[in-house]
């Protein structure tokens, strides 16, 4: 039987291209926070365990903002606990010293920031200027890191576009960016928050990235279908020599100002490029697929995945 | 206001690409052919005339095939005398001797033949062999060609996989390439059909290729979004040298054979692409999108375009 009845693309290697990637799955957080109708816990738990079965290393489980501010994730409490267990990485976003402490006492060993790489949009997430809230995570970094976290990650937002300033300059990023490694990030997640990148935009911040010396090593993209740019930014940045990159089990999840029911790149149509490029991510696709399914049945609307329908309609 | 405000992307080129791609605009014919319920033939004339008024500057208008075989398209005849006056490129489908005659006959200057790379596909699309309907063709191309079309395309499908085989040999790619260029055409369609391929194969197949001597500016890319692929596998080919990339408006179509929802590259996710890049392409997107809502309003059924759905949302 052909791969191709396998459900499965054919692997035809890329030259100076990465030999594995590591996917770093936000469908639990990133995907369900902007979901009105709360998720039960245990609907979230089984999520979480089902993506580590097919395989996925690291899985963002939650994060400990203010309810108020995430109703959809108030129960980080109750969910941690019942995905501890799991011989994954299980990365939290801890907006401020609170969230850390409530992180921490649960055993978190992996915990994320999230900045904002432009004013704008600092203002409107965090009411803060950025480099307000570059002084807000700075005690947060340095107790996780003397803690003892495993890792500490760092998320900038609107890297190359920004719905009110427009085109995003790189120096703002590389501003940024020095200054999460400086306060002792060991990862950095380049966002697309409304998806309007395209591949030349990525190299020119990568470049800028590697000149203004950012190691390429610590940097994970993050980007956005909203204009079906997502995989062609993804080869572009694996081109670049970037090997972490975020998906979307399902393509769940958005950005709440992206006016579009498309977000996330979906971790399929991702694992379906990677695979056919002979990159390793130690993802089972069929298994990932079922996850999806099933968890856009608990959701009550099909994935945007363009891989979850082709493979699902199979069946 | 920004280029983001307007609804357009930012322009960064990229080394290496293009400075200029030509779309062979395949929504009235391939985007059509497949619909259900009859599209009335002036709702077609304008939907071509407003894609020649968008900027697009070749628009398949329709195939010469027996009503028979694709009876939403019986209407040729009727169709072609209403766009005829456009200034901008108008190839037709001819399947044999027949159809040539019937476009011929109303002064069609650019024709195209639909070839198969595998033995499966031939027999189930053309119920011939690759070589006997190779050899069906090479009359309808001379004849063509003697009576002074400007140009002679010619589609290859199931150039990447095949539903039946599974993955498709470049060699026999090369194979029907070298067959349709010794006999006249002017231009090669690579169809992914079923929308399986990925960046490295597509590197691949265009690699094999060049080393048998087809010329890049001989070749056109028709790649399908069944698994979302299509943007990275064009960005793969830009990369390579091809500057003839073949999209459908609002992603309207698809294969037949692929169970999906999804198939054609949407000219607008490639639109956004390339402006993106810096690359020129003559297209106005906001006239494009604006198209394509209103031809889905037509058929009753939303877009599957990214950029579609991104930019008729804003309004």
């Amino acid at each position: 039987m052909s791969t191709l009845e396998l459900g499965l693309p054919m692997p035809v290697p890329a030259p100076g291209l990465p030999a594995r990637v590591r996917i770093h799955e936000v469908g639990a957080r990133d995907g369900l926070q902007n979901e009105k109708a709360t998720v039960p816990t245990e609907v979230k738990a089984e999520f979480i365990r089902r993506l580590a079965d097919a395989g996925l290393t690291t899985v963002e489980a939650t994060s400990f903002v203010h309810p108020k501010w995430v109703p959809q994730l108030a129960d980080a409490e109750q969910l941690f606990p019942l995905v501890a267990d799991l011989p994954v990485a299980l990365p939290v976003l801890v907006p401020n010293e609170r969230g850390l402490d409530r992180a921490l006492a649960l055993g978190a060993t992996r915990v994320a920031v999230f900045a904002s790489a432009t004013e704008s949009f600092a203002k409107a997430n965090l009411n803060r200027t950025v480099d307000e809230a570059l002084a807000m995570f700075e005690p947060v970094v340095a107790r996780a890191k003397a803690e003892g976290a495993e890792q500490v990650r760092g998320y900038l937002s609107m890297c190359f576009g920004d719905p009110w300033e427009g085109p995003v300059p790189a120096s703002q990023v590389v501003h940024v960016c020095r200054a999460l490694l400086d306060m002792g990030c060991d990862e950095l997640s380049l966002g697309d928050t409304i998806g309007v990148a395209t591949p030349g935009q990525v190299s020119a911040l990568l470049t800028a990235l590697g000149a203004a010396g950012v190691p390429t090593e610590a940097l994970a993209v993050h980007f956005h279908d909203t204009y079906g740019q997502a995989l062609a930014n993804t080869l572009a940045a694996l081109q670049y020599g970037v090997t972490t990159v975020d998906a979307s089990a399902g393509g769940l999840g958005g950005c709440p100002y992206a006016k579009s029911a498309t977000g996330n790149l979906a971790t399929e149509d991702l694992v379906w490029m990677l695979h056919g490029l002979g990159i390793e991510t130690g993802v089972d696709l069929g298994r990932l697929v079922a996850t999806s399914e099933w968890m856009a049945g608990r959701l009550g609307r099909p994935s945007p995945s363009r891989t979850v329908r082709a493979l699902s309609h199979k069946e």
